[in-house]
């Protein structure tokens, strides 16, 4: 079951909607297509680095059980707000990586091709793996394959883990991967929120390269949802009233914990653990650990505009905050 | 439900006992009466702003179904330790605001009356409204007035949601609401511990300001519960041998948790959602989140003196413990 | 139960095997001995203290329901890792001090005698004493003795309550407690991690002094499980495949949480309160606040090489990691 499998390594492209399609029993992953950026051997300057929202829905889980996800790793710069680039450290060019949606008991047929000037690797949190050759570290050009079936549903991280691991989390590699339990949960309007922190030296023709000291010493310059401070105020989430929300939170930190909560609301279901078990009820906010996952669910039983936040405001206010509107 | 409804916006009054007596059915909000030192065009030098302690006790509650609460903000110098005179901005004159005590299902009918020199607003962690009308900003002079109904029992914030958000809680404009179930909670000795943290500029003549910089670095001058550092030191908490103890922790923030700890005691329980469910039992320290709220209970067995501590002693140090008196 | 009772304080050394035999009813605590270098009235230099690593096994529960436990505090040099000494406030000559492993309804017979040159005392976290007789000050050459009997299971924390308590466990006098319920947990290999920061001043002679300063900024220079940074890469943990892995992972802070995690696994069971009940299952990540303890399990069905990390790699960089190998 976890020997390896033969992979095409096929380039991945940055990923407008954050979405990566993963095709049924023997099936070829397939992304929407977009002009890659990642293939250069220079890095385009800041300037041709456009802005790019992040989609925060939950994309569909597809048929089958067998689920051929092919990434690759790879340096690039990436537009976290307009005006501000940072050389990114991605997986499939974009920070975060693309949220990829299975199920408990599916077989995942995972490659990962190193597309990047310096050793990366894939670390799933819901793989059940030998890390040391699952999740070993790939040289620039060279493909890493393992097959997995994750066990336990939940909201996972799923991060490069070459040394320093610090360094490859906070430049950018990183992403969600949720699996659904093998008895679904109640159909909910279903967003994916990954928070993360960004530690950046000062610009250099635009860009802004990763601070390991700034990391080491743990003060942010920017924290985030899906990669870009602020975004769902511009391009809020939408439901319709009495839709069930759910939101799949996953701290990539690297350090902090985020503080979720939903302003106007109470959180009817948490789950701590692996669900549809291991909740708890009535909840104003709630941390997700640095490297964890939660599920938050409330009735948007109520018209308006609900700000989504880290009430931890010393980090919240840097851009980890949003909005959800609940259209009548 | 949620409609407005006209509510005499009366001035409250810095509140030395920190309870605001909430009225039956269609009456009015009483405070006691002390001298305001809100209205006034010029702050008050240090040397007129004197310390006075903060009650933790949980102030009863009161019948009746409807609750009319009124409030102000204002900006006003606090003096939180004797000889520390912070230039506060507040909710009835002092950090942190009034303690509330309502039960599930009440409908509150709140009036914020804004007797400040810049917007501020109401975000209560309890309340399910939207919060684009509730919570709005308003403008000196203004009020705001909504009506709603707790439904979910437990220890919540409420603050000021202005923007930037980090600088109203981090400059004291945060308390505490305790929603009791429908079913009372056994009988216990009840307190409402609040921790929030300050960060403060030199202070000038007499009076620290808030600094913002300091708020967005995120590391506290000093950590306290009910806005006051060690104040129960010099007054400690008392309760009989036998009594049950059950705190209402509340973590105002604006950044760090409350990691919450009786020296010489185990937690027999904890409600990390709405009680009397969600709970867990057995417990030396828990997390409570910035902008979260918890319910930890013990049997005072023992007669002794217990220390009550924030166990995260880089910030507890700076204030954030307290005594607990078992009389025989 | 609680009265004091007599007991010999005698030396004890430093404990390379990290074990404290706890000898059943009316007996003598008996460590391994090894050359004691408590006495001194210099501190050896730095070339003096060689490194030892810290067993991190659950030392076996000895027979019998009274335990006698004594130890001392004392500062001397404690190398944490080659090339790295520091000017520890310890217990019993090293950092962490022992592990302890007793039994709910156990009569422990606690004795600490001060062979350092400052006042200290003991502060256990699973006892249910009055902590201003029990866990006193005693100056140098005094000794205190207690009698307690832990009514609830789990990881505990035991530290110096000696004001300034941040200094004193982040100068390192801090340990685990571990707590069998009644009713023994299913057989597992059981490990104990005690995570903790340094705060260190420049070395002076070779020898690194903890800083207060540093400690107040709450940003540590090392992070560690059982006092040595990534110790257990260069001496992992092994287990056979189809164990039962247990950590029992206490955080002695003074400041941070420990964001437990195993990479390559899911935890099946997380103990939040009290063992066997407050478990939540299928995790893959979690917080134990500073001054608490939880207890991981997962089956050990695969076998590798495991890191387990503080996934807050802000703090887990600095060397709070090591390596679990699973043998086939």
């Amino acid at each position: 079951m976890l020997g390896p499998t033969i992979v095409r390594a096929k380039p991945m492209t940055p990923n407008r909607r954050a979405f990566l399609s993963v095709a049924p029993s023997i099936g070829i992953a397939i992304a929407q297509e977009h002009k890659s950026h990642t293939d250069q051997d220079q890095e385009p300057a800041a300037a041709n680095t456009p802005f790019h929202p992040f989609d925060p829905a939950l994309p569909p889980l597809s048929r089958g059980t067998v689920r051929r996800i092919q990434m690759t790793s790879q340096e690039v710069p990436v537009c976290i707000k307009p005006g501000t680039v940072v050389s990114g450290w991605t997986f499939d060019g974009d920070i975060p990586g693309p949220v990829l949606h299975v199920r408990q008991g599916d077989t995942i047929e995972f490659s990962l091709t190193n597309r990047g000037r310096m050793p990366h690797s894939m670390d799933f949190h819901c793989a059940a793996v030998n890390p040391k050759t699952a999740f070993r570290d790939i040289k620039p050009g060279q493909s890493v394959s393992f097959n997995f079936t994750p066990r336990v549903a939940g909201a996972y991280l799923y991060h490069c883990g070459t040394p320093p691991i610090l360094m490859h989390i906070g430049a950018g590699m990183f992403g969600a991967i949720v699996v659904d339990p093998t008895v679904p949960l109640r159909p909910a309007k279903e967003f994916v929120l990954v928070q993360n922190e960004y530690y950046l030296n000062e610009p250099h023709d635009g860009v802004s390269s990763p601070s390991y000291a700034k990391m080491l010493a743990a003060s942010p310059d920017i924290v985030a949802f899906n990669g870009r401070p602020g975004q769902y105020h511009q391009a809020p989430l939408r439901v319709r009233r009495g839709d069930r929300v759910r939101f799949y939170v996953v701290s990539a930190g690297p350090t902090h914990p985020s503080h979720f909560h939903v302003v106007g609301q109470q959180f009817e279901t948490i789950y701590l653990g692996a669900p549809p078990e291991n909740a708890i009820h009535g909840v104003q906010t709630f941390s997700i650990p640095p490297g964890g996952g939660m599920i938050f669910e409330f009735i948007a039983d109520l018209p308006g505009e609900f700000p989504f936040v880290n009430h931890g405001f010393g980090h919240g206010q840097k851009g980890a905050t949003g909005i959800l509107i609940v259209e009548e």
